[in-house]
């Protein structure tokens, strides 16, 4: 085997997160050069029944910090979803980073095996490396990459390098 | 160490590699109930400037295939880009996941250490462990839930099951 579940989770939640930090920090630099409003950013969304870009965060915030806490057993912060700004969503994200990092690498040995039951969604049972591998993963960077996308379908000048962390 | 590179990467690949193939048809549905031109859907795009939907399916097949062999050592199959229809689309996954699959899981042992150079983009060298969680899954995700994002900006009714891959 040669892979920890501990590598493979808070290392790649905590890049993804930073991407996404930066991704805001774009985000915000052209709303103010473009004298337009900052709300209509944070609530730019793909389709009407999808969900905005303040809450593409809030989403890669909970996945990351959820499954963390599913896997290593040490409870995640809860956080109130009512951020507005691009100052308190990248707080968001500083908030998730700080609980990620504080996990001790060791909660997560034998995650692999463990049984993970999700309370919602009508998933069947995982075991810790199917919930990461089929779930927990996907679906983080489901957040990121539509994050990344929604900017980009507003104009910003990020792509592919901005995503892939290459500046992170 | 609880996982593999196999299990990180062929499994992983597939799967995401069947979820593109059941959006592209369900896609397909769609267009076919509206009497609107495939074509259309097919180049797809978010931006003018970003990739249509038919090279979101071409790069999430290049990422799996050029990773793993990379990866594995065991050379990829070539494709053309030139796929224009759902069918040529499909047919390009199955060739991509007939591949994937074809290559041993022993082929993977000790390539968490082996050095990956990238010949494009002004990357720094990775291990297999780092350019798999930093650059290959991440690209990877981006293509699918991107061409995700293309279907639901177009209107097709997909959704996070489907990316999930609970139909698969």
């Amino acid at each position: 085997m040669a892979l920890s579940m501990y590598e493979v989770t808070v290392p790649v939640f905590v890049r993804g997160l930073k991407v996404l930090a930066a991704l805001l920090t774009k985000a915000e630099q052209h709303v103010e050069q473009r004298g337009s409003v900052p709300d209509a950013m944070i609530s730019a969304r793909l389709a009407d029944d999808m969900l905005p870009l303040s809450a593409q965060v809030q989403r890669a915030s909970d996945t990351s910090k959820m499954s963390v806490e599913r896997l290593s057993g040490v409870p995640a912060p809860k956080f109130d979803d009512n951020e507005t700004s691009f100052d308190q969503l990248r707080q968001r994200i500083d908030n998730t980073i700080a609980y990620l990092e504080s996990v001790p690498a060791g909660h997560f040995d034998g995650s692999e095996q463990r049984t993970i039951t999700l309370n919602f969604g009508g998933f069947p049972d995982f075991t810790g490396a199917s919930y990461l591998l089929t779930f927990a993963l996907p679906n983080f960077y489901f957040h990121v990459a539509t994050a990344h996308d929604i900017l980009r379908n507003q104009g910003v000048p990020v792509g592919k390098r901005d995503y892939l962390g290459m500046f992170v």
